[in-house]
């Protein structure tokens, strides 16, 4: 079982390596990270720089797919880019497709939301809708085949989810006590309708002015 | 103020990168991953490899350094690495000096831990106490100016603390709320005392399997 995660330049480094500790624990999948060229890909930090090993064309029958989100997501669902010809080509053969935070504007502009529930970080429900799909405000949300997460710590709840229906939930349940995910934040601010109104319309603020154009 | 996130050969990558994406929210914080050499960094399942640019001696004086677990951690803790002789080097320099993991083991072989309350992945508490440590069953455990995580997952609990400290708790909020860290894990089976037994005893004896001589 092929577990492939779809990389790019400006991806958001624990959309991706959240779901990759989970899904590197599940018994008999081959987990891969795959990219447009075998190089080097920076996030959206440009501090983290990984090593690919493996492109999309090799990898064009993955079982599982997961698209990260990051901040060139927006424009690259927009404008086109190898992942997404990747989403597209991929996604008849998946067991499960599956996106993380603003990952799933990706499969959205692979045409692959129209007219589906479906839900991204916060600040992009906008950008989502724009793409047919009908954003809500859930953690994991499935539509058919389609499982997308929230924003960016929300990957490791929707790959909990991907191991419990590729395998059981004793083995999801062992995978969660393995990477000790018993999460006790400090605070309780973590969603929109859960945070301060003058700290939600910071991050607003500060997200809107990394995208401009776009609604936060 | 540099944060600086030690890593080695074996590391395991959700304990870096659930800390890095919460340190690299901290506003004025210069975030780098440093290794012993400029090279490739493989993770404990050699499927994720990070290109390191900044050395050991490079960051000698991180105002934060935060060391992770992985596979490779009780050896190193035991018979020496460049990583222990970082820490050892650094540490009396630092504001915070933070491990998540098992990388609590190498602060303990560092020599910071003799006496100290602390904490790491559960199936690491004897290690820990061979180190003169105190292991205590707590997701975020603070003596002095150490402050150290419990398993994988909890680096994101613990570099939330950290930034609260840093900077303050409506800053460290704001960083929540950016990486909707509302977590809603689909089982509640992240700890030992809330797994049923039989998923404890096999996650305990598949992780006793891969470091012999150690009790799980």
């Amino acid at each position: 079982m092929i577990i492939a995660i779809g990389l790019y330049p400006g991806f958001t480094a624990l959309d991706a390596i959240g779901p990759y500790q989970v899904f590197t624990n599940i018994p008999g999948a081959d987990v891969v990270l795959c990219a447009a060229q075998k190089a080097t890909v920076d996030d959206d930090n440009d501090l983290l720089h990984l090593c690919i090993e493996a492109t999309f064309d090799d990898i064009s029958r993955p079982d599982v797919l997961l698209v990260p989100g990051g901040d060139s997501a927006r424009r690259f669902a927009r404008e086109g880019h190898p992942v997404l010809d990747w989403v597209r080509r991929a996604h008849p053969h998946t067991t499960w497709t599956t996106s993380v935070c603003t990952g799933a504007l990706i499969l959205g502009g692979a045409g692959l939301l129209d007219g589906q529930l479906a839900t991204t970080h916060w600040a992009a429900y906008d950008d989502l809708a724009s793409y047919g799909a009908r954003p809500t405000e859930q953690r994991v949300v499935q539509a058919g085949r389609i499982l997308t997460g929230a924003g960016v710590s929300a990957g490791i709840d929707l790959a909990l989810t991907v191991a419990a229906k590729l395998t059981n939930p004793e083995i999801a349940q062992a995978i969660q006590l393995g990477i000790e995910y018993d999460p006790q934040p400090p605070f309780d601010a973590g969603a929109p309708s859960k945070a301060p109104k003058h700290i939600h319309d910071m991050v607003a603020r500060v997200i809107a002015s990394r995208h401009p154009g776009t609604v936060a």
